[in-house]
């Protein structure tokens, strides 16, 4: 049960499983759904994969995505043009402003210092990052990488880097998240909730 | 953080949404990936979804998928047409084939019967069994459906079509699955065992 038999739907079964996340079985299951579905909807979801690989690129300024030059957060005259996100990716573009706790603007490095993945500063989008400081009157730059060794070696990297810079630079704060256990909470978040302690 | 505000990559994220066991998040990991993937595999991916739907239609006689009118294996010689093993679905042939105890060929009827869901026997491929069994020298048909309360409605009906043709009419046995635990299994599957009970 390795494979259909049949080219069409081996290449299709093939395809599918390079998806992160989407093993053999579940890839079978999406084939045969998409073999038993009228053909109006597996044409859309066909162009649908086109269409976002040509209609959509990234910010010049941000490397948010975006259908221009500039991306809706950096073209829109509302937000806070003083201060700079630092985020991994555009997923956590998303889930910041899904707090509605910021209004500035972003700066996505497109990963984490990682020498043991092979990924290097330059492999990043991290020197933009002093560019836009220096040109642009950024007054604070929030570090919001993900909190991981990766993530804390790239947000000293980026602290040194700006070192000589006349900005701010904050880091959301780590500790326990809202409607959790602790019981079900790894040692090192409880650490450092307890060493983050604020007063009452 | 319920759409990414841009059409192209919203429109993939409910496409993606409308596939089997794909919620929201799962949809935009997969559409974020897709966004970054290089579009060498991105269309390879979109256009082996059409060939799907282009190159695919069912087996004329026994409605498993096929590139040419009758499928791969009532196409084959060395299979034995006297037997038939009738089948819900495609995917459960594979997994009749994968335990290489059958050497018949099928006939998928495409569902089971169940008046709750819709689903009435003229609705399936059902009527073509009794066709087949009558026009092609069927000694023997091995009911294969899923044990559901649906699956052995839809056995009886099938028996009962089937009542006055000399033909041998055998069904799957239910019982304890290899390598299970009796600890974790339903009650109902340990009872079928317990009454199929063989002598050692």
């Amino acid at each position: 049960m390795d494979s259909f038999g049949i080219d069409a739907l081996d290449q299709l079964l093939n395809n599918l499983m390079k998806l992160p996340g989407i093993g053999r079985k579940t890839a079978q299951r999406l084939a045969v759904f998409i073999l038993k579905s009228g053909s109006e909807y597996t044409s859309r979801l066909s162009a649908s994969i086109n269409d976002v690989k040509q209609q959509i690129r990234f910010c010049s300024q941000c490397f948010n995505i975006s259908e221009e030059e500039l991306c809706r957060i950096c073209s829109d005259s509302r937000r806070d043009r003083s201060r700079l996100c630092v985020v991994e990716d555009i997923v956590d573009i998303m889930a910041v402003e899904s707090s509605h706790e910021y209004n500035g603007l972003y700066h996505v490095t497109g990963g984490v210092i990682s020498p043991l993945q092979g990924i290097m500063p330059d492999d990043l989008h991290i020197k933009d990052l002093a560019a836009r400081v220096e040109n642009n009157g950024i007054k604070e730059i929030l570090l919001a990488l993900n909190p991981s060794t990766e993530g804390e070696a790239t947000m000293i990297y980026i602290a040194k880097m700006l070192n000589d810079k006349d900005v701010r630079l904050t880091r959301i704060a780590s500790g326990v998240p809202m409607g959790s256990h602790l019981e079900f909470l790894d040692s090192a978040t409880i650490g450092r909730a307890i060493s983050a302690r604020q007063d009452l």
